[in-house]
């Protein structure tokens, strides 16, 4: 156990599961490609089987050499869950999981140490967040049964029904096209500007306080 | 009075309120459902109804516990106006009040501590942006002024009358759209980019101060 | 002349002119109404003259009672520009001043002590900046001239001659639309977008690091 | 050597080739207008080829006088890369390069120590950004391939083959027109929205911090 617990860890082995990462976000691209598929389809396949066959291997001889300790790093739960989702038979309703495959590259962040700091940095500013990022929720659902109930009757499609008026209130928050909603919408209703300009200042100023919040938080580390 | 005020603030009578709070956002939400409506209208009118009983009956509660005491907390005049609104019978003119109803989830920022923190953040930043507010509500005023004399005259409906034009300068401001408003004009008066070059330089660095103002004064704190 | 200079300095005054200023600025934006401008068209433009002369009359005032200590203070240099510009008789070329009359209601920043102090830390913020914008003005200059030489024969209005192209490039900066202009270009010139990529990531870049610098500075003060 | 090496340094030469910059940014700016390069096209080719011989006179002075040194101040490579380019013949697929002349304005950055320090101060900040800048391409890259196969087979020409979806997805990262993109894609996929709330989620997030990141880093210094 200690010897291939050690074989796992070290260097060389390290930069060899790296470069087959490396490989296998390279043919994963290159099959979205219809020319290189039509071309190299066999290969490319066969590059992925046993890229996942190593990543597989890898992850059993961690999990053999460590036991349930290896969980209590979530670097490990996040490798475990990217292969635990590449091996699920992807056939059906699930054929969409076919399509993330590509998650694996992320195993690069977990080996690159510059990478991992990165996003431990990233992920540890989220829980300072979760009550700002609440308000934000509560907002563009507030915003959203608001706006259903105004301009649902208008026939226009980005306000039929619940999801959709939620839908367009994440675009008028980004500020893409906002103007051009409004302005279909004035037609029918001149006064629809009025829930456009409060809606816009009262979310531009909680993203604007959202924003602060990380940048001080940021700074205080 | 006292036991009426120990019961009101107890936190179990405080966890069934915030109960309440949700399930009457969730059924407003399901009302704005075509299908949902048909199928579970009067159930979904029972519940609101009964939501805003109980918000009447705590709001009493609290107002006899408390007597005139009770509109020292800003929180409290809050959850006032938000109920009284809700009892204005919304007919005719005022059914517009009806869409307003879902405000009450507003209420959910007020019973959950870290929201209410954030929040009162919020508030608490607003009085230091005041003048720089001001400056930029002269800013687009003016602006709305010389382009209603500019533009005025092109039959452009974005710009006939000082209210359209108002509301095209604030498109303007947030920066959707801007070059296509631009362009159209251009094709009459050659010369329009020049006010478009001044107004978004003037306005965005602006606002940029604007910004660092509320990031400077979030510092301090 | 110290009593007029009493006077003009006087609270009762200053209130009064601030008044004016308001009531002038209204009136502006009454006038750019077709149907106010109809209606009241004669007491509008009495109202407008009238407020021109007591404006004269108070810069009169002040420069009799100060003498050339007026220039010194650079408000005082502002406010007599702004008069001087609505004294010229704005007839044939000069008619678009008249647009400009409306600049004065910028008087009420120098009456309102903490708009007076927000412009003037707004002025003050601008030599840090100097060489900043002279960067990023350089940058689109030299992306004007690169454009104009790849896509001008394209034919696209956007690109034809250095004015346009340094206009959409302006356009590109502030981010409004530039996909529909590179996706246009594509159509002929496939290679199009190396040029959008690298001109955004510079600017972007530039740009972000401007605002640092307006951050840090306005820190330390 | 010596002698030379004064000459090239002194106030007096450097003020002429800064002077030589100029006009030859503003004549390669005039080339671009038809009617200019109709009239004076052999003048501004003359004025062209003189400031690019004195710009390699001034670099073969300065290579003559400090050897090998000369290599060693990264803004004396800048100068040599540049002028290199410019002496390239510009005939048949290299054409191109002839567009890139105009870069040689660039060399006003070295001359002006202002901008020198600007540019030096954001070169100094790459470093510790490449992180997440890698990051962010590793997102775009795993993003693009999801995308390609989750809407390639819709006939969208924004997503046919990884290199067009790489490039649509930089635009939505960018916030230009996402909305219209998603809407386009929804009425084949209509479960499409949910790619663009998670990626531009992600996103933002990311480039919010590489943002605080710069902000920081600056602000160390
Ligand atoms: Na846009
Ligand atoms: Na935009």
């Amino acid at each position: 156990r200690a010897r291939i617990g050690q074989l796992v860890e070290s260097d060389r082995f390290q930069m060899f599961v790296l470069g087959v990462i490396v490989v296998n976000a390279i043919t994963l691209g290159a099959e979205t490609s219809t020319v290189l598929h039509a071309n190299f389809g066999p290969l490319l396949t066969m590059v992925d089987r046993l890229a996942l066959a190593i990543f597989t291997l890898e992850l059993g001889a961690r999990l053999y050499a460590f036991g349930w300790r290896f969980f209590k790093d979530p670097w490990n739960v996040f490798d475990f869950v990217i292969v635990a989702i590449a091996l699920i038979p992807a056939a059906g309703p699930l054929s969409v999981l076919r399509s993330l495959r590509i998650l694996r590259a992320l195993r690069l962040v977990a080996m690159v140490p510059s990478m991992r700091r990165v996003v431990t940095a990233l992920v540890r500013s989220i829980p300072g967040l979760l009550s700002l990022c609440g308000l934000l929720a509560l907002l563009v659902y507030i915003g959203g049964v608001v706006a259903s109930n105004l301009f649902g009757d208008t026939g226009d499609p980005r306000f039929t029904g619940l999801g959709p008026t939620l839908l367009t209130l994440f675009q008028i928050t980004t500020g893409d096209g906002w103007s051009d909603v409004m302005r279909d919408l004035m037609e029918q209703k001149p006064l629809a500007w009025i829930f456009f300009l409060v809606y816009l200042m009262v979310g531009t100023f909680t993203m604007l306080n959202l924003f602060i919040a990380v940048v001080c938080s940021a700074m205080q580390e």
